[in-house]
């Protein structure tokens, strides 16, 4: 029998992947499990995106452009200026999701055994697509006692050799939900210019900044031209993730082209999901106040219920809809599956994301789980008091 | 300035990009520009599909699931039956495009400097696919004076190495529209198994076999169950490249599970255009019966046309769309170049793909060009007489 890739043996599993046949049983049995696990948004997706996909007239379901449809880029560029990010269309590579923009920025700007430095805990997938790429991940702690804030720049220019070709932040944090400050990304567009490295900005929750803070984009910064490539995505701006678009921007233009010479091998992203993503743009403003108000609510509300808990100690979202919380417990893992395989309360369990999978270092995250708020808020109130006095039961 | 990775330097662009500039500004000209070029087909998408996602009743656009939805790899599972193929759902993993199977059965299965062989001329994407995931790809010339039938077994053997992971076929074939014979499949299962090799088959234009012929899958023959791994896609079966929708599928549980976790990281193929490939299985056979004998009255008058003109030598395909044709020239790079710069008759002209990217080995395929026939028959008589025409003159 052939054997397959090391590389693919390597390839890590999702996190939460572990745990889904202990909730399907715990379904099984009758128990209601409340999701605290998924980045999946429960708002609806904007009438006018969903309608234009309703009313297209294609008779001909043709490829896209490579790059994304030329109205598509304009409007994205469009959208940018608004946000005080002014790119031309040209800069734009509209992707399947900005998953598909993460592998994409890998290949063009690493090689096998290039170095990527990335603040810890991350987005899981991370380390997926850098398995995927032959490439290698150095992470770089952050703290939960600082809500997760840059780590001090000395400790980056210990971690940079001749291998690091690159630092890939993730703003605002899944699963941190840390906001970097204008310093701080001042901070990092020094250190990369300095060592001449490029510096990849996650930004698919840019809308999703809370409490009067404005997020700033390494593309807003100036200087960084050359070294600044941002990823982005329509999944959870207009909570349409089945879609899979978004884009890759840099001003960089050997960045561009050969991204583009890897779009094209996959010749173009979705047709319906293009529409779908385009009409979005037009969605009124109206919409994302409703939709901040309703999460800065949720996460007030989380965080408070989990200020309760005693032992608990929670890193304070100003941005996206996760929240790290420290428990005290030593082992999220066992604890998450416990939750589903033994405990109940009132026919009800959560599941929670373990943390250790958002981090590359061995060991760590082991006592952090990772909470999405996007649950109605009555539902999160019940999940928090379910994980209390499960924590109860199970530190006993 | 950063620099990008020697990876992305080596990536191939696509060979019809550098003439696309030309094509503008024929078309800037005024001339008709007729493309022969590309692989979109001209037909309509079945109204069933187009249909279904105009009906689509979705709220909160999700995520779908990672390998796709159940219901749906049970209707392809349903519809491999009906073509005299026996998997199960869990040998399915659904897919954004053919193009998407393709990298993630590369990366399942190859690590970097691994080799994988693959008789030229060959889909010029693989190329890309292969540089992406570091993966050395070793051509195996089929000649146009055989219809680009399989080359001898004894010549795979002697390209076998210790490198060597896998063979890759393309079946029928683009660029040759070549259909592999059983006994061919036959012959490379008894190499593959001799060998412990992966038997890849890019299976995307199964059903379009002509003349009586039927198309034999690697997933028919049997014992290769552990070495099988097929490449599908709703893309030219249904005329719904836009979609980007196909599939992986195998017997070998692990190759499964590991390009799984590939697929874990992207999260989950596009739900809109699953819409519409699960409905596009309920096309009705009347729909292919057109189609399929559309494609072989245009192949007829292409062939016939093609035949006609001196010097002329033409691969007769019995399946896919597209022909390689060997003209009296001796750089078809140049030429099609020359036709779209210089040449014009009656106001028109016609753009061709030169056939060198889609070999591998260096200076193979320079007299040769790749026609799709994707055009009504009208068009085609008129595209082939503009290039009897233009070769009369470029020949003088
Ligand atoms: C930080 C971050 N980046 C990228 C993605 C990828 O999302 P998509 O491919 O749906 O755009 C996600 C999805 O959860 C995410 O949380
Ligand atoms: C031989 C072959 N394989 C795969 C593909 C990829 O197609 P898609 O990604 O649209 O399924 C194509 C497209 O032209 C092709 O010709």
């Amino acid at each position: 029998m052939p054997t397959i890739s090391e590389k693919g043996s390597q390839m890590p599993a999702s996190p939460i992947r572990k745990l889904v046949p202990y909730a399907e049983a715990a379904k099984k049995r009758g128990t209601h499990v409340i999701h605290l696990n998924i980045g999946q948004p429960d708002i609806k997706t904007p009438q006018v995106a969903l309608d234009a996909v309703r009313n297209h007239a294609i008779e001909v379901l043709a490829y896209s452009m490579t790059e994304g449809s030329e109205i598509y880029r304009e409007k994205i560029a469009d959208y940018y200026a608004k946000n005080d990010i002014s790119v031309n269309a040209s800069d734009i590579i509209v992707t399947t999701g900005g998953s598909e923009a993460l592998s994409f920025v890998m290949g063009t700007i690493m090689d096998g055994d290039d170095e990527i430095i990335i603040p810890e805990p991350f987005y899981a997938n991370y380390n997926g697509f850098a398995t995927a790429a032959g490439v290698k991940v150095v992470p770089i702690v952050s703290s939960i006692d600082s809500n997760f804030a840059l780590p001090p720049i000395s400790q980056f220019e210990q971690l940079i050799g001749p291998k690091t070709k690159a630092i890939l932040i993730c703003n605002p944090g899944n699963p941190t939900g840390y906001l970097y400050s204008k310093e701080e990304i001042q901070q990092l567009a020094k250190l990369v210019k300095k060592h001449n490295l490029f510096l990849i900005a996650d930004e698919v929750y840019r809308e999703f900044a809370y409490d009067g803070r404005e997020h700033y984009s390494i593309l807003q910064e100036p200087g960084l031209e050359n070294h600044a490539v941002m990823v982005d995505s329509v999944s959870k701006r207009y909570s349409m993730c089945g879609a899979r678009i978004g884009c890759l921007v840099s001003r960089n233009k050997e960045v561009i082209q050969t991204a583009l010479k890897f779009a094209q091998a996959r010749l173009s992203p979705p047709t319906f999901a293009q529409i779908a993503s385009e009409a979005a743009l037009d969605t009124p403003p109206s919409y994302f106040d409703a939709v901040i108000s309703e999460y800065v609510e949720r996460r007030n509300i989380l965080v408070t219920e989990l200020q309760k808990i005693e032992g608990v100690k929670v890193a304070v979202p100003q941005g996206a809809f996760y929240c790290v919380a420290e428990l005290p417990i030593s082992n999220s893992d066992d604890f998450a599956q416990w939750l589903l395989e033994k405990f109940e309360m009132d026919g009800a369990t959560v599941m929670v994301a373990p943390a250790a999978g958002f981090y590359a270092s061995e060991g760590l995250g082991k006592n952090q789980i990772r909470i999405a708020y996007v649950l109605e808020k009555e539902e999160l109130v019940k999940a928090v008091r379910i994980l209390g006095t499960a924590l109860k039961e199970y530190t006993n």
